[in-house]
């Protein structure tokens, strides 16, 4: 049973926490925290031990009756691994009093790969990982990208990857950001980081990406016009995309035509926080003109790196050798559909 | 053991077919469906048996493969109430099968009370509603201000009650719906019919209400100004509120201080479909000025009227004469917040 | 002096009767009307003649003291042309009428090419609709691609384009429209009907889009990515651009980085209803890679059609054989810049 | 001819300069910038002399062509008064700087009555402002509160005035504020601060405001609960409005039903930037019921202080002692509707 701790209990931290502890081979020992929000006062509710990452504010927690049970220095010596999920380049400053304590550590997407050392998908570099100190879970976009790409090339070769990526603004709790009324190339250079960053775990794949904001909160969408190598049809990639774990075929003649109906059906299958794990590919979409195979999916921003962060915990400390055992590990233990 | 039927399985009839579910005294044996979307998948994977409302229509079930029990024809022998959750304006024409049918009704607060005869709300007149053969379970926004004015009335009396309603433009998955960057005054004439439908669980109040529009789909909120008959003090409200079944009391300071927050923490909750029974009121609002009292609350306008629409049940079927008895077993089979 | 009469006084139909009416070669003698509100009242105060379309609502217009002028009848007798701005597939309708008057008409990009038999751009194909009567200004998004695709088809030839469409919603005054906060794939089917439509005036252009509608209500946004077949430096595009009438270029950087700050810029420069008849090309976004031309550029879609409908009146009319100088003096009447 | 001088060419900024450039009493003789963005260059090219208000920016200005005639501190010596449109908090630390120069100063409502000293509104306390130092124009909340409460006070005595106020999240070109999906109260306190601010105008009236933000960025909507002194009919109110200046009464059953329909009117009628200098009252929502008015209106945030501030200037500069006299001039010059 291996040790894990969380620092930063926010969006993706608390996610993280609820899926390693349906595991039945790691635990969470502790969860950090720097403001005393509801977040920090449902960790506790949750049973999960709450460390202060900022010890000059034990005081605040205090004032509003939230029990901690220590400052993150006393979480160190109780983990075998941190999963830092702490706003956008922080993780970068806390990997050296990782190194200094001597654990390992995973990042999230928002770090650069270049301050990490080595990026993590499961399905396209699992082993490249194994027994690694730092490891750097690629973002959101990022592996939603990987899950039809990684299959797909497998299948039949992608010469040439082109993606536009449609990006929500903010995520639903973050109400200080917008746009409200705009959409915001970004970067308005193209290509984007998100190929480059693709390559981070899929390296030689040759791929051109461009992405914006939109005002809205719910999911991101891609748009993928890919060349092949080899010939295939639309049905050999329904086919693979239906045998493909943690990847949806959706039907927009269903009612599932929009982000916010593919998360209306999360919310049905009752899924903790009525995340959806998977990504989401609409079946209408997929269509092949000479040789380019074209489709649409949409990613849940919120939730589609918990598996993965899962597995690279299996990864980096050398749990399962076998890539495919620890997704289906995962999956069944965190009731992803088959 | 009461058989239920749901007519409508969508935004209410789901949550009000899993809220009975979960009870030990009435169950779910059947629900329809119009058209054969996700939805309806939904209810079979769910073990709902399902029932198509328009019988000419069960080839479109048959092309994609939803397996249906019958039509709702065949229904209506097995229920001894049905639960009727179609669009606006679809209840009132089905009361009248359901007379021929001899079958009692529940209807939603899209319909007019003066078509249905009688109106409901757990606290306001239960038992005014005992062995009734139709009743109309009033629409969320009246729902969540009887919620709250309903215990202050009681605690020291309403002498003039003002509200202002700012409600979500559309539901989470009515994407068909604005407005996208606007404020409608709707109705744009004062007062709206709010008030008055208040007035049909809360017979004797005086209230005036103005309601509007916005582009969000979240939650409504309501900002109260009410003139008290007999003195209080903040705290003797707030007393009052936390010791209210479903009505929640939240801290802006705490990180709750936009219906987006409040959303987060039902996910955090773990409720089904991230759904908040209780009215969420914003502790920080709570004020008292020359004998009136303000404040401003949120109302998830998906979820507030299902317990009330299992309360009624039991109303109706004169199943539970202590209408406390009955809000605290449903309560308790929801895991609803004491 | 050619006389021009407006079926349909609306978002479109009132900004081509002010672009007509700024020409010196033809003049507006007739706008029609369908509904009494505030459109109908401006169009009076204008100085328009307002003609109703629907002579038995003749009494809704005398109840709130709206003058009119007459019903549409009477305006045919009149013109020399009508430019038919009525909601999409009315116009195909109307064309009959049209047909059996002897009448001239211009419709929009909301009817489909096969019921017009012709369809126009300015740049792509305005010699090909010479006296022409019945013809089709291609739509905003549409005239949109041409107006780049066009001049960098002549500089470097376009082996195969791909261009993903990010559309608004609504129109701003649009307020029963959504979605509130979803991405929808529009159509959730690939290629979308866009690369077709730019073919009725590109005829051989290799095109293939994908089309999407997100929650903003100010301009559409396109992402494109052209193989070229000459090599051209992203200098030369610039240039290229720069040169071109109704392009403009504009800076990310200068705090031009989203569509909104866009729109704000037009508010600053003057024009009715602060519209941008340009499309805005960002010039940041302008990158060459593996002979592969990337970009990405900004549609108002209210506007960007009217000086083409200017352009369009004088094709079909026989009024001036040089395309170069019809555009040239409808931008110069209506200030757009050079 | 008096000189006037804008500090902070922003939203608000530039719209004053155009104001005050169509008066025949004063004229600008320069506005500044931090930023050499869009707004910079607009700024030359309508005419205005620049002057950089970070001295040690210039350079960055050089670098992207825009021609400065110098820096602020040039512009001190040419001026009678400095409108200081700087963003909020900023205006209260130029105060000190004028002081020294020698200089009047106007302010705008983000700054703090009590850190500039007086405050303004040309209806409500014109001349208690003659020839003052420092002047601080209420807020875009505030004046809309003031247009109509003003004169409604004077035909009839306010006893008790409540106001709800639904604020829009951000200016249209704002696009890195939110909320995106959410309601937000704002303060999540009662009252809100908008009440006292009124009371700096209009020192007598008993009035209680709640405020909260929504999801547009078009105007601030208002709702109005008047408890009158003496009876009158909503005829009253109406023959009042329609004559009061600076009000207009619109219908939402002519097509203005919203904030949008109505700044798609303001488009219409050609104003600059499409503003509306404004209030809109819609007219259906006054009523009176039991000696109490209530009504919605709607405030275009960007542009309604914009006449306010040329009043200012005039009662500050001691130009005019009638104040309906600089009212009717400011009117005129700047085509607002009577």
């Amino acid at each position: 049973m291996k040790a894990v701790g969380i620092n930063g209990y926010g969006t993706i931290g608390k996610r993280v926490a609820d899926a390693v502890s349906c595991q039945d081979d790691m635990q969470i020992v502790g969860v950090t925290k720097r403001t005393p929000d509801f977040e920090a006062r449902m960790a506790v509710d949750k049973g999960y031990p709450l460390y202060i990452s900022a010890p000059d504010r034990e005081e605040l927690f205090e004032e509003v009756d939230i029990t901690v049970t220590g400052t993150i220095d006393e979480l160190y010596d109780k983990i075998d691994i941190m999963v830092d999920c702490t706003p956008e380049g922080i993780g970068a400053k806390n990997k050296k009093i990782y190194q200094e304590k001597g654990i390992k550590g995973i990042f999230q997407g928002g770090e650069k790969h270049d301050q990490i050392g080595k990026s993590f998908n499961s399905f396209a570099n699992y082993l490249d990982n194994w027994g690694a100190d730092f490891v750097r879970v690629v973002s959101c976009n990022t592996t939603g990208l990987c899950r039809t790409l990684k299959p797909i090339n497998d299948l039949c070769g992608i010469k040439n990857a082109r993606a536009v990526l449609v990006r929500r603004g903010a995520d639903p709790s973050q109400v200080k950001k917008g746009p409200i009324n705009a959409i915001i190339p970004n970067p308005p250079t193209v290509p984007s980081h998100h190929g480059p960053d693709v390559q981070t775990v899929m390296y030689d794949l040759n791929i051109t990406t461009m992405a914006l904001l939109v005002p809205t909160t719910l999911m991101h969408q891609h748009n993928l016009m890919l060349e092949l190598e080899k010939p295939a049809s639309v049905d050999d990639v329904i086919d693979l995309l239906e045998a493909t774990p943690r990847v949806l075929l959706v039907k927009a003649g269903e009612g599932l035509g929009s982000t916010a109906e593919i998360m209306e059906c999360a919310r049905d299958l009752g899924r903790p926080r009525s995340d959806l794990f998977e990504i989401a590919v609409w079946k209408e979409s997929l269509n092949i003109k000479d040789g380019e195979l074209f489709y649409m999916q949409a990613i849940h921003q919120e939730s589609d790196v918990v598996p993965e962060n899962v597995d690279c915990i299996r990864s980096m400390l050398e749990m399962e050798e076998d890539p495919d055992k620890s997704i289906e590990k995962t999956n069944k233990n965190m009731e992803i559909l088959e």
